[in-house]
């Protein structure tokens, strides 16, 4: 998939009704599937999952709000933005002022409709531009929300890629947000075009497409045996803005997958953020209990750009070239996994005599600072047992390619051994 | 105590005649007592204190200069700075060749009167400013100290404030320096207004009014067995002048109060400096028998200022302001160490769910930043009973104060247990 | 040896055509011996050395390119850098077109003659200055290199300063490099100059005079049983052009030898390097499998200045300033390991009475705050124990010397007891 594939993919899934339940994440995972491959999991309302009760299930067919003439000054059909996220039923007769307090604007980007949700809580209301509420007269106006909240599922997906060791990485995206392009179906775009293109890994990668918060919450509760797999995740979100990546530290800050998001960014504008127990769900893989090596790959981060949460994030907001970008580091932090070990020097004492086994020019002098050969060096001398390759990298100021490359040429010539994992 | 009325102790303790034994510090202590009870300790001249024995007691009734008019051109009665503490009695008729042995001057600061000591020499000394100095004829003059330095007692004091544990918090000042506001009459002033402010604390804070050096030697030979329940100790000093807090790290360099103190004064124009054994009675406590975790908490350092043990350090030197500034961080550093804690967070897989519990605002997306809702999350997600409340301030960069009600409100819903001691 | 004198040494040796191994290598260990009683050690051809064989030995008579004239317009007797080291014998005669792959040149230095050497590969080269290259004509040239490429030994040589017990510091340098003043005829003198001087010290002193690389290695194949032994080393190298002083750090980064060098560095003009597997026997002594607390010890370092390894790099290159300059900050290192240790305070509760004991200004507020007394107090109360001499004037920021001489009259007090080895 390319940057216009992924795009497209965001087009496409923009215009559905997504919520932490319902149809619209339905057919949002019917969409991905087919890219790849799905298990699509429902768990039925009322499932006590960690600290929290799956909810009832939420559906909506219509709503609007129309004034005296009959038009619809507010209307779901146009934006599903409109709509408090479950909102409960409703078909009445107000006047403005009785209408106030259900109607929800930002009084300082006036042409734009807010997002906003009410998930436990059993009201309603609609979200709206301040600019169409400052023209709205006394009414009275018919007030509709055609929903549904009723014992249901809450539905989420995995798409797994088996390696040769059953150590997991986990990439996880939420899919419960309605038409906002960058957070998240942008990180849904490029999670599933990592998945495409993943092959006869070494490690074991799991995608997972579920809701915020309840979702991840859902899937720890289930797969609680087996967190202790994960050796490194990411939650992926806001991915296709034109800012510049933003990595999240885990709550420990020096796992594998900070390091190697470290080393990842370093050639590439960025920033890297501590953790902070709020944004996505790297919140609950990061909860003291599990405490996973999760950290999060966004573009602008969380919150950080005047469009977040606002009809302003739309497809146009999303560039394909950012999409691509923020891949194609994602695909280089899993060449780092894939290839990161411990070695061993089985030439420990002294320095190996590269010459003879042709890893050295033999005129010294002439082309002795060659990388590769500076490679070859720091991985022997790091090579203890105790140093991974990315530790090499990083000491030497080497890139890990050239570590890794160095690492595969002397591993060849029979003179390390590798000892474990990275990390 | 108000800034005013710590000011006004320090103009009624001024005119003292303190040293390191002696009635001065017998009626110091007798006008503290005014303000909160004190147990006064009387130890015997001659008693072995670790390395050192309780010296003579000394006092003083009177002692001068008379020039051949018979006029005092240097007089005790003006400034009792004007004799060289533990002078011995003198009285004899000197040509001003033979006196100048014995007089000490500030030639950089012709208009003041040094401050000096000379506790374990048998000798005698007056202390005057240099302008008076250059202005005396060849005399001869009649010198007179009508001291005694004879077998007597050492005195100290204490004031405790018993708490809910044997866990002790130790405040110390020096009570051995004669006319000299800032050092250490600021000190003992705040000090004073500390203690009489503190209600049923959870632990025990101990207040000490001893003489510098010999002082603190005295009381920890005689509290050899009971230093192990020191869990933070300040020297309090120099707490008047007009200068910025000024917080010196105990030896240790890490303990609980520098911790705390750094906290405190991160909100203030402060100073931290590293410990390095010179200047008050920290000296004694960090010493590497001992090495207990004690700071020193003062406005301008030791020698920091040009008043320093000179006759500049009149009451005038020290402002209401001041001193009610100092006492304040001092009482905010008493109230991280009252509420810190290391708490375990009984619902750690995952996020517990705050809406339910009436902690959180249940409609997403609106207030979800507020700084309370920050706290409890950065509570939760580090209460795993190897943070203290401290470091979860640290680290999340919110205050002492919302950090602990944040976890506070999380304990009264029954989401944490208190599992130890914070520091 | 004075810096003239280190100087004559590096003009005497100049001439000489050293390589790994050789009659060159011989004369300068019998120049050397002059100064320092030596021992030579000779490992025969074909010796297992780690990773390595002994190779066979070289020897060159005379060498020359002579153009159809009959003159000489390469000449090994004018310098022995215009042969590739380890040349084999060759007697031919050439057009230019064949002969230029055998010629090496520096285009972008075009007046200097490069260094090269082609140990391990049986090919032979001259090197010559890009002007004298693009002088000649077509040829015919006879081209004569009169070597012996054949079974013998290799040369190395040691002189052991032996203290009071049995830990090492070793100082190594090499002696391979033909006419080539800074790497390493300086290093070779400034080694040689210090063990002139090294008179009854505590440690023990090893000096290394080896070819590169494979001398090192051949000293640790022999003595491999030897290495526990070595509390500190040093390569030293490039140890007289007019560049600051350099220490590049062991693979430790923390060890003694690290920390004594940025002390004594601390007061001069100096760059401080991480360790990298490159440069000089740093690199062997440094292979995980021994791991020593090696540094090297450099003005500019490796490979750092225009001249290094070009007839640039003559006697004209090194300064006498530069040589003592050296020497001396290799001295204060020495006078630093000879004089560090770890002491107990045996007053450690409280301060000792330091006046008492005649260490301490008996008039208090004169003369508190000199250095000698400030020294003795940090001495006191870092002497846990745990904290070196060197720990101590880190600490304090106080100089090495202060702190030691504080140290030498507590202990002649009876204060403080050795307890250990610093580092």
């Amino acid at each position: 998939m390319t940057g216009e594939e992924m795009h497209a993919l965001v087009e496409r899934l923009y215009p559905l009704c997504r919520s932490i339940t319902g149809d619209g994440v339905r057919r949002t995972l019917e969409i991905v599937g087919e890219h790849v491959p799905l298990d699509v999991h429902e768990v039925p309302t009322g499932t006590q999952v960690l600290d929290w009760t799956v909810p009832k299930e939420w559906n909506i067919r219509d709503a609007y709000i129309k004034d005296p003439s009959g038009a619809r000054v507010v209307d779901f059909q146009r934006s599903n933005l409109h709509v408090v996220g479950y909102s409960v039923p409703v078909s009445a007769t107000m006047t403005l002022q009785e209408l106030r307090p259900h109607l929800h604007t930002l009084p300082e980007q006036p042409d734009l409709v807010p997002y906003r949700t009410a998930y436990y809580a059993e009201t309603w209301g609609f979200c709206l531009s301040r600019r169409v509420l400052d023209g709205l007269g006394e009414g009275p106006y018919e007030v509709v929300i055609d929903s549904t909240l009723a014992d249901g599922h809450l539905t989420y997906a995995e798409h797994v890629v088996r390696g040769q060791t059953d150590q997991e990485v986990i990439i996880s995206c939420h899919v419960c947000h309605p038409s906002l392009a960058n957070d998240n179906l942008a990180g849904i775009a490029v999670a599933t075009a990592l998945a495409s293109r993943l092959e006869s890994p070494r490690l074991t990668y799991r995608f997972l497409f579920a809701p915020g918060t309840i979702g991840a919450i859902t899937w720890l509760a289930r797969n609680r045996d087996r967190v202790g797999r994960i050796v490194a995740g990411l939650t992926l979100a806001c991915a296709g803005d034109r800012g510049a990546l933003t990595y999240k530290r885990s709550r420990r800050g020096d796992t594998g997958i900070d390091r190697v998001m470290a080393h990842v960014l370093a050639d590439r504008p960025h920033t890297i953020l501590d953790f902070s127990p709020y944004g996505y769900d790297e919140r609950q893989f990061c909860s003291p209990g599990f405490d996973l090596p999760f950290g999060s790959l966004t573009r602008t981060p969380y919150a950080g750009y005047p469009e977040y949460h606002t009809s302003g994030d739309d497809p146009g907001f999303v560039s394909p070239q950012a999409l691509a970008g923020t891949l194609e580091a994602l695909e280089e932090a899993v060449s780092v996994l894939e290839r990161d070990g411990r070695y061993a020097n089985l030439s420990p004492y002294g320095e190996p005599q590269l010459g003879r086994r042709g890893l050295y020019g033999s005129l010294g002098g002439r082309s002795d600072t060659k990388q590769a050969q500076m490679a070859m060096l720091w991985v022997l001398n790091l090579s203890d047992g105790c140093h991974s390759l990315l530790d090499v990298a990083e000491r030497s100021g080497l890139s890990f390619r050239a570590v890794a490359e160095a690492a595969a040429a002397l591993d060849s010539a029979g003179l390390l051994k590798r000892v474990g994992e990275g990390g």
